[in-house]
């Protein structure tokens, strides 16, 4: 019997460590491998020979490891290029060293990216050493799935923290326009998500070049209309010739950096310089959506989990290399009003290297938000909250295994 | 039997619906008013007539108004100025219209100077007239109380973001600096608070005069020591000269429109030109925190119900006016290591234009955080969650009374 790796890559998010957790569980309850081990800081560590022996973990441990954000066992920019025979031989080298014959990698697109080219280089140079992909993004822009995990929860804050905010701006009457700003670069899904409240007036995606002329109008309309715009926008929303909003208006004038702003301070200072109001309020979520444990979605959590145990589950068959595990939506359940995932596998390379735009068909003109279709899809990701173990008023976490 | 008036002032809490439910339900319990009605938009909208009877909610509204941040009533940033008899005049005149001889305020030190100015001139103009102050204020920065309600609410966000920021921050191996920022422009409290996790490496409070040589040196330092460092800052940082961190380096360069940035944005700016690390994660929490009904501490909610009952019990005494409920800690529990609140009013005097700071003996030297003491001062308000009512994910929330 031989030993798996499990490793971690890419931006956190609030439940990857409950994949992590899904995989050393499963090992627990059919010993698969002899021992689970953990590569610190993704690739980057795991090519240094830097690891941690999980197989053990206590079943309180697990559960803590369930509520604990960003991820333990650490992540990496570094990216395993195709082609990097060096890397790809030191990767293997370490492997054999440590009698690992299969590497679960817990990443985003780039990284099911890695686990296709490390399996077909794997087919002809390191026969027996396998390559399985669990994906994770709060920027949900993998295909074929139906979401990601990771989203669901960073929704659920996003969604939070757009009511809350949105209920804070209507308890003033003075004129000031407040403008959201979420996580998403290429993809809008998080922005398009904080629509599920109710609770926006215009939205801003990557996925409509920027009009700004077309968009003023329609802040002009909505003060005229009710006194009071709410605007969320992605950080990844831009000009028709590519240029980010968050590039800021002032960037080419020689100050490049003094300018400080964001999406969402930018479409303010275009509000105030319009002179529609006099002033406005910006907030940015930044990483407060990705790594809040403490506004988990029950299905996201439980999803996560569950997809970590499919992934090792499967692997119990020797051919299976090369795939990555996802969820899919069970149609007949959505067409009687349920939800329901559906666990399956596919080949690497149909996630590898591709961005899941939100859909165009599920956007409103003129900045107007989303379709009833796309708060279908979103409203059931957010259900839910898995009861939290507490201590002194803050959810407990698990010491990160790169810091200990 | 008369009426009375609740009206609400200043900044929004994820509590301070709770002290207004707190008014409506002891009115239920013992109705010592016949009518409770509600002032829209603070004094602005009572002044202008615009009343909301609240006498009759439901239980079920009361329990949904608990747990609804953001002021229910609407609020204003106009202040009643002492001396103003115009608008005392138009006050008195409204309440007379509405057959209301007592007021209660719920606001900041600026209010419960309102409630003393008000109390004093109407025991000479308009006899029988009652004003009566109930605290709060994110700010914490009340006196003669031992925290306000509001406070421990904003701090259990503040402490939950910081610790999952803080996870999210060491998953990272590349050298760059992370800065959180927070509110806070007179007293540090909330920025001081976050240090309850023990993830904080450096503070920056408005109590001590930021001094950027010696701030730099303690940067430089946690990097050699540990290869990272995580700073909180309020939003009220200033040098000894007065002018904000937040005002930017680069205020006066003629550019003023493009500086964009709060206190965190700077600092990360200063680290990076000091070129310690090439670059920064900045964070604003900004409004998140203070209107975040999803991580209410359940000490706070609780105590601003309370308060608000309280302020209503005893104004059944004919002679209570002029004075403010608040909250102090039981010393002799505090002794014992337990948490124990005690009410008590006092003259509206004693909380009035006084800014209550974080506590010099509270603050270790150079950036290094807060002692023993301040840390067993939080701990125990951020305790327990209230058990909300979800809908879809979200806690379910009351419409505001002033959109209606």
């Amino acid at each position: 019997m031989g030993n798996c790796l499990v490793a971690q890559s890419g931006g956190p998010t609030a439940v990857i460590n409950a994949s992590l957790a899904g995989v050393v569980r499963a090992n627990q309850l059919n010993p698969v491998y002899d021992r689970v081990l953990g590569g610190l800081h993704g690739i980057e560590g795991t090519l240094a020979g830097k690891l941690f022996d999980l197989t053990d973990l206590s079943g309180r441990d697990l559960e803590i490891l369930r509520q604990t954000p960003s991820s333990a066992l650490g992540t990496c920019r570094y990216k395993l290029k195709r082609r990097n025979d060096a890397d790809f031989l030191r990767l293997v080298e370490v492997m054999d060293d440590h009698d690992i014959d299969t590497l679960f990698y817990i990443g985003g697109n780039d990284s099911m990216d890695t686990v296709d080219a490390l399996a077909e280089w794997a087919a002809e140079n390191a026969p027996g050493k396998r390559f399985i992909g669990i994906p994770k993004t709060v920027d949900n822009d993998l295909v074929p799935v139906d979401h990601c995990p990771g989203f669901p929860s960073a929704a659920k804050v996003a969604c939070q923290i757009t009511h809350a905010t949105r209920l804070d701006y209507d308890a003033y009457t003075r004129p000031e326009v407040f403008v959201l700003e979420v996580m998403g670069r290429d993809a809008g899904w998080l922005a398009a998500s904080c629509c599920a409240t109710g609770d926006v007036d215009l939205l801003v995606l990557p996925e409509v070049d920027f009009d700004k002329d077309a968009f003023l109008n329609e802040v002009r309309a909505k003060f005229d209309e009710q006194g009071e715009c709410y605007i969320v926008v992605s950080e990844g929303a831009h000009y028709a010739d590519g240029t980010y909003l968050s590039a800021g208006e002032s960037a080419n004038d020689g100050f490049a950096h003094a300018v400080l702003g964001g999406a969402a301070q930018t479409l303010k200072q275009m509000i105030v310089d319009a002179g529609i109001v006099p002033r406005g309020v910006v907030q940015d979520l930044s990483r407060a959506a990705r790594s809040s444990n403490f506004a988990q979605s029950l299905v996201d959590v439980t999803e996560a989990y569950e997809l970590g145990m499919s992934a090792h589950m499967r692997s119990a068959d020797p051919a299976f290399t090369g795939q990555v595990v996802g969820i899919r939506r069970d149609e007949a359940a959505a067409a009687e009003g349920r939800y329901n995932a559906r666990f399956f596998a596919a080949p690497a390379s149909e996630f590898a290297n591709q961005v899941r735009r939100f859909p165009a068909e599920w956007i409103l003109p003129n900045y107007q938000g989303v379709t009833e279709e796309a708060l279908a899809y979103f409203r059931p990701l957010i259900e839910g909250e898995p009861k939290l173990v507490m201590e002194g008023g803050l959810p407990v976490t698990l010491p990160a295994f790169n810091r200990r």
